[in-house]
C-alpha cells in the first residue's frame, strides 16, 4: 500500500493485527438492537441538557465557548470527586482527570503504561474496545477466566507465579470490570477484590478498574476496587455515560497524582468546556442520587421483562445470567456458532453481539452472545427474544 | 519516584525531556492579554450556539445524547467538505477526520507516524504545542529558520541534501503553518509552497500543513499547500477554533485514505456528538461565509490599532512583523531576554508569550516576544502596549 513507508514498525504491526474497520455488519433499519450497550432513548434527558445549555450560556454568555476560563467547567470536577466520595473514593488535588469518555480514559492508560516489551492482563471475556485499545500497544496480553463470579482471582494468581516461576515479564495492570462486567454481566465478590488487590502488592502490578455500570445495581452494591485501595494500586476509569448520556463525552480516570500528570500530559484534545459547563449545570439542576435511583427502578423492570422473555422463549439447553444491575445478559447456546447465526437474526430483524468479539482468544467465545436490555422498548424487546427461540427452536429438536 | 516503574522507557524520557506543568505563570486577574491567541469574547458567537443546541434538541430529541446516530453530527462532516472546496480542497470518501480541535489532529498524526526512530521537521520558531506533541514521540526534530516569507525551503533544501549526502535519517513529515504562521504571522508566498511540494516527492516526505489561522486574510489569500497539492502529500489540519469558537473543539484533518484511516484507528475519544451536532446547527443557520468576512473587517481594525500603538509606543530599534491576517504580532527586541521580563510586564499588568516557547532551542528566542491583537479590547490593547513602551524604554536609551 502507497503510503506503508510512513508507519513505524509497532504502527504497522498494530494496524495489521487489529485491523480498523467496523466488525459488526450494518443493522436493517427495523431491527430491533439487543446489541446496543447505549441507554434508552426515552432515558436520556434531552430537554433538561437543552434547558442547562441555555442557562449555561445565560449565566456565563462567552466563557464556555473558549478554550478555557468557564469556571461551569471548572465545577464539574468538584462534583464528580463529591459523587466518588459518596461511593467511597477520595481524590485529592491531582488525582483526577476528566476525559472523553472511559474510552479515551483507557486508552491514555495504555498510552502511558504499555508499549511492546510491556504486558497486560484482561479478563477473558472483556469489553472489546479496551482489547482493541490494548492491542494497539502490546501483543502481550494475557487473559485470565471470568466465571459466575467475574474475574477468577486464583487463576490470575496461577498465572502470575507461573510466569514469576519462569521468569517471563508480569503484567503491567489488569484491566477488570467488576461490577456488572461487559459483557457477561458478572459483579466480583468482596473477597475476589481484596485478592486482587493483594496481588497487585505481591506482583506490584498495577489494576485499572473499569466502573462504567457500577452505579446501576439493583441492591446494595460491592464497595469498588479503589474504594478497597489502601495502597494507590488502583486506577478507576468512571463515566457519565450509562447514567446520564454518553453524547456528553464525560468520563474520567482517578488515581495516583504521579499517574494522572502522566495521562494529562498525552490527552491532546485539550478539555471540552462547553459539553463539560453544559454537563455541570445539568447536574447541579438534576440530583444525579435521584436520576440514578430512577434509573435502576427502570432497568430492573426491564431487567425482569427480559428474564421473563429468556424463559418463555429460548428453548433448553440455552443458558444465561442475569446480573445484578448494569446493561447485560450473557447467553450460553451450546454448539451453535452465533456469529454465523447473527445473519439469519438480522435477517428476522433482532441484533445482539456474538461473544467472540470480547475474547482474545475468539474461539472461545463461539458459543456465547450478548443481549442489552437496556436499548430496546420493553415489548420490542420481548419480540426480539421471541424471534431469537423461533431461530434457534430447529437446532435443539 | 514511587511509579516510575511503571512507565515504558520512552514514557519515561517524554516526560523527563518534556516536563508536563504550565510554563506561563499564573497571569494577574486584572492583566491585559496579549498573550492570548483566543478569539475576542464578543466575537464568539454564545446566543446563537444557545440557539443551535435549542434548536437541535427540538429536531432530534435524545439522538445527539447517544454515542452514534445524530443526523447532524454526520452531517457536520459534509459542511466541512463543502467549506474546503470553496477553498479549492477536494475531500473524497474517507478522506476527513473530525478531530477535538487542531491539537488532537497533530497528536493523531504524530501517533501514527512517528516514533522514535523517525524524524519530524519543523519551522523555527513554531507553535509550541505542535512541538510538545512532536517531543512526546521523538528526539529527532530538525529546525528550519522561518524569514519574513515563513519556512525558507531553500534551507530546508539544503538540509535534506546534507542529511541525504550524510545517510541521515530524512524527516517522515514537515510540519508547517504557512499562512499568518503562528507565532510570526508570515505566509509563505506561492513559490515556496510548491517548492515544499516539490522536495516532499523528491525527499520522499508528508506535509503537514496546520491552517488555523488560514481564513482570516485581510487580502485575497495565497492557495493552501493542500490545494496545490497533486500528489497526496499534504496532511491538512483544520479547526473551526479561531473562526467560530475554541470551546466547541471542532477540528479536522483532511488527506490520503489510507493515512486517514490509521489517525481515526487511534482516536479513542470516539466522537463527540453534542457538540458536532451543535455546530452542524450553527452553521447551518449562521453561514460561514458572512461570519467571516465579518470576522476580518473586525480583526483587521484590531490589527490596526495594534500597529498605531506598536509604532507610537514601542522605542527602536524595537521592530516587528505586521501580518497580512491571523492572530499574531511578532516583535524582536534586541538584546533583551523576554523571558526574564515578563514578570516586570506582568506586574505592570500587560501579558505576552516570551519567544522562546517557540524553538526547540530555546535560546533562539530569546530577543522575541508573541503578541495577540485577537483578544484584548481595542483600548486595553492600546493601553498594553504603552504599558510595554514604558517598561521598555529604559533599557535603549
Amino acid at each position: 500500500m502507497k503510503y506503508q513507508s510512513f508507519f513505524p514498525e509497532n504502527v504497522k504491526e498494530a494496524l495489521k493485527n487489529n485491523p480498523p474497520g467496523a466488525w459488526m455488519p450494518v443493522l436493517p433499519k427495523e431491527c430491533i438492537r439487543l446489541s446496543s450497550g447505549f441507554p434508552a432513548p426515552d432515558l436520556v434527558p434531552a430537554q433538561q441538557m437543552r434547558a442547562a445549555a441555555a442557562s449555561l450560556v445565560e449565566e456565563e454568555q462567552d466563557l464556555p465557548f473558549h478554550y478555557v476560563g468557564s469556571p461551569r467547567a471548572a465545577l464539574l470536577q468538584q462534583q464528580i470527586k463529591q459523587r466518588l466520595r459518596k461511593r467511597g473514593i477520595d481524590t485529592g488535588e491531582g488525582e483526577l482527570l476528566i476525559t472523553s469518555g472511559a474510552c479515551q480514559g483507557i486508552d491514555l492508560i495504555a498510552r502511558a503504561l504499555l508499549d511492546k516489551e510491556a504486558a497486560v492482563a484482561v479478563e477473558s471475556p472483556t469489553y472489546m474496545e479496551a482489547l482493541e485499545i490494548f492491542k494497539n500497544y502490546t501483543k502481550q496480553i494475557m487473559d485470565i477466566p471470568i466465571d459466575e463470579n467475574g474475574l477468577n482471582t486464583e487463576k490470575l494468581a496461577a498465572m502470575l507465579a507461573e510466569r514469576q516461576a519462569a521468569g517471563l515479564v508480569l503484567p503491567r495492570f489488569v484491566y477488570t470490570i467488576p461490577t456488572f462486567h461487559n459483557p457477561t454481566g458478572t459483579t466480583m465478590p468482596l473477597k475476589r477484590r481484596k485478592h486482587l488487590l493483594e496481588l497487585s502488592m505481591q506482583y506490584d502490578f498495577l489494576i485499572v478498574e473499569d466502573d462504567a455500570y457500577g452505579e446501576l445495581a439493583f441492591s446494595e452494591p460491592v464497595l469498588s476496587c479503589k474504594a478497597l485501595d489502601q495502597n494507590q494500586r488502583v486506577l478507576y476509569v468512571g463515566s457519565l455515560s450509562k447514567v446520564v448520556a454518553p453524547g456528553m463525552r464525560i468520563g474520567w480516570i482517578a488515581g495516583a497524582e504521579a499517574l494522572i500528570s502522566a495521562f494529562a500530559w498525552f490527552k491532546k484534545d485539550l478539555d471540552h468546556p462547553f459539553s463539560q459547563a453544559t454537563m455541570s449545570v445539568y447536574l447541579e439542576n438534576n440530583p444525579l442520587e435521584e436520576r440514578i435511583q430512577m434509573l435502576k427502578n427502570r432497568y430492573q423492570v426491564r431487567w425482569e421483562t427480559m428474564q421473563h422473555a429468556l424463559e418463555q422463549f429460548l428453548p433448553a439447553p440455552i443458558s444465561w445470567h442475569m446480573p445484578q444491575g448494569g446493561y447485560f445478559v450473557w447467553v450460553h447456546m451450546p454448539k451453535l456458532d452465533t456469529a454465523i447465526l447473527l445473519e439469519q437474526a438480522l435477517a428476522m430483524g433482532v441484533s445482539y453481539i456474538p461473544g467472540k468479539y470480547f475474547f482474545l482468544h475468539q474461539e472461545k467465545g463461539t458459543e456465547f452472545l450478548r443481549l442489552s436490555f437496556s436499548y430496546a422498548e420493553e415489548q420490542d424487546m420481548v419480540e426480539g427474544v421471541r424471534r431469537l427461540g423461533e431461530l434457534l427452536a430447529p437446532y435443539y429438536r
